[in-house]
């Protein structure tokens, strides 16, 4: 874990990326003192959706306020849930309230306790406002929970999306929360990080400490504010994947078997916790995406890989499993709720409906031969000494590598040795005899 | 620095991810023998524009390869450029070659010569091929550059979009190369970093190594491969993007001044090396706002924070600057290519051209008395006796933060200290005697 950072007062660093959501996305504002995002005035009626919590998650929730997705978001400090006046402020004065008000959590107990209290105040003042609490993290089993319940992790933003989109609609209160709670009776997620993450303004971590993860080591199911999970294990990623998709699918698993995944359309969604690479974001989503079709012979209709729900810059990932149901309300499907355009500078998925529906397996395979010049060079070798004294060479090329490398990243752009060694160790560049 | 992967081995890492792009993007399809990320055939006759480089930058490069981008990115193995022979076949078999080919690479040496290569031999082959390259990074100034020029790095991503939107229009490649070669013209930038980056495969880095930043330094103008910068040194981020901005914007620095920022549209991007947190390059961002404001009168018409162009999950971010300029094409502005929608899974910019145009400045806070509710309690207390008891039982809470955080982030979720030295640290939430 590293604990360096850009900025090191957790107040600074929260108040002025609040502030900089309303530079990054101009259709909000922000009010400073109760640490609210909302959606500037202006806009045509809807229901009003507000989410929010602790800090450190972002692009939740702030970077998802914006047309079609969160009308508010309140943030508390770090890892802490904002007060109950907070929230009360923001469903109160920062959001529309005539046709009546969302306010969708995680179930956290600081969260739970605040947001219910806000909401309280807000209906005995005479609005319209319902509460939703989102619980999808397979993590912690059913016994270890007991009736605390589920923790609320990343798939929460696919109920904000899908919510978001119909709200926009200008769909009733009653529709808006019928199909955020489908959505949420319908999901599952469960996190792994190979790491604790550092909380700006806390004291650095131990590095002696019991409590850190050994250098081969992962734990599966570990929370966004660095709660335990239920195993630490040295596993590769294919055996990971396995077992966190065993806690989400598993219908024998009496601890877990939370969701019946019985829909023809799955949505897939993996979450960067904040510092994997985007590369290897990419080859976990194949390991996923492989292991899904193979195990389970599902085949998501839908797949986002992104930044959505982060623990500060924490080494880890997340996978979420939306099971797509009838919203039975006569309107949008949850797919196309969630296909819908939205304005909000953290939503990122710019691929459309058309382009996942068209299911296109076009190549340009065809056109390999256009570009085919194998052209005899006429020279004449003996093939045992040319292969002998190339080998030989080549093998000292590939045991400099190191070397090379060290050097060429002081001088250059540290790409030397690996190009060379690939060279070396290829095969198809050499010409045929 | 982290050397924990979840994949370790790095051909494995990089095919992996290359094959998920074809799952988050169904519309681009992946010759895996050459690492070749394209656009599937069917659409419209345009421009086709390549890119490319070695792996570890990610979403650059295959993730901008989509609708009114890229035509194909070429990769390489992790900061290694990719062969002239994978770029020929990129260029000769992977686009349409009907209406002309732009390839646009950054200025590395492999690169150029790798990519030279290729598009010489295509040349031969009939094809109509221009090729440019980008050098924004004024970390290294016009002395220690020398002949070699600047490196390129985040701000090449502006380049794809603003060209790539252009071919998209059916634009001929004169028209294309000239607009791509002008965003190249106008843009300087410059990157930050905590920390070097660990490469998958590598040999873990020496904890004793005299290269190593120590606890409180930074590197400024590090570049995208752990290139070493102009400077290290302690300073907090104020001081820190006041010497990045001077690099990038101060005229009377003979040893760079590579631009005279004279538009009155700027364009801002700053982009995440890797393992930023979202919410610190929130506050990054807005410090960088703030500056241009301050010490530069710049007020930026199109602000893009996201993660565009990495080094792999490095600890660090960049500052890009476009001095918008008339394309002098007769045809769609810059800032109209910037805004126009696109569809790659790397291109993160949700905001709409009416949204940036708007500057909207209303708020809700109108609405602020509406939620007033103060109302007496009616309580009698002696207020010395109160004040004391209440201030030592707060201080004792504030100062039982550490443990009260430690025993929550063990059975909940890390915020119940914060949350209750906040509590005592406020003073609005008393009550009025």
């Amino acid at each position: 874990m590293s604990a360096k950072h850009f900025i090191n007062d957790p107040t600074h660093l929260v108040d002025t990326a609040l502030h900089a959501l309303t530079i990054t996305n101009p259709s909000v504002a922000l009010d400073a003192e109760n640490k609210i995002i909302y959606r500037r005035p202006g806009h045509a009626p809807q229901v009003s959706i507000i989410s929010g919590g602790g800090s450190g998650h972002e692009p939740s929730f702030g970077g998802f306020v914006g047309e079609g997705l969160l009308s508010a978001g309140v943030a508390g400090t770090i890892f802490a849930s904002p007060s109950a006046e907070q929230i009360r402020k923001a469903i109160m004065s920062r959001v529309d309230g005539e046709k009546g008000i969302l306010v969708t959590v995680m179930n956290y107990t600081g969260d739970v306790l605040n947001f219910g209290m806000g909401v309280e105040k807000a209906k005995a003042a005479g609005l319209n406002v319902k509460m939703l609490v989102v619980g999808d993290d397979v993590g912690v089993g059913k016994a270890a929970a007991g009736k605390v319940g589920r923790r609320g992790i990343a798939g929460t933003v696919l109920v904000h999306k899908i919510s978001g989109a119909l709200a926009a609609t200008g769909a009733s209160l009653e529709d808006v929360y019928k199909v955020a709670k489908l959505t949420s009776d319908n999901l599952v997620s469960v996190g792994a990080s190979l790491d604790h993450v550092h909380v700006p303004g806390r004291a650095a971590p131990d590095p002696n400490s019991k409590e850190n993860l050994a250098a081969e080591e992962v734990e599966i199911g570990m929370g966004i504010h660095n709660e335990a999970g239920s195993e630490r294990a040295k596993v590769d990623l294919p055996e990971l994947v396995k077992r966190m998709l065993a806690q989400m699918l598993d219908s024998k698993d009496k601890d877990r078997a939370f969701l019946n995944v019985n829909s023809n359309e799955i949505v897939l969604l993996v979450n960067n916790l904040g510092s994997v690479s985007v590369l290897e974001l990419g080859g976990i989503t194949a390991e996923v995406v492989g292991q899904l079709e193979k195990s389970y012979n599902i085949k998501p209709v839908r797949i986002l890989a992104g930044t959505y729900m982060t623990s500060l810059n924490g080494l880890g990932f997340s996978i979420s499993i939306l099971n797509v149901v009838n919203t039975d309300i006569g309107g949008p499907s949850m797919l196309q709720l969630l296909d819908a355009p939205c304005e909000a500078a953290g939503w990122t998925a710019p691929i459309r409906k058309e382009t996942w529906e068209a299911k296109s397996t076009q190549t340009r395979e065809g056109k390999d031969a256009e570009a085919e010049e194998l052209k005899p060079s006429g020279l004449k070798l003996d093939p045992e000494v040319t292969k002998t004294t190339l080998t030989n060479g080549l093998q000292r090329l590939i045991a400099a590598e190191p070397d090379v490398t060290k050097y060429d990243t002081v001088v250059g752009d540290g790409d030397c040795g690996i190009g060379l060694k690939r060279g070396a160790e290829g095969k198809h560049f050499l010409d045929p005899p």
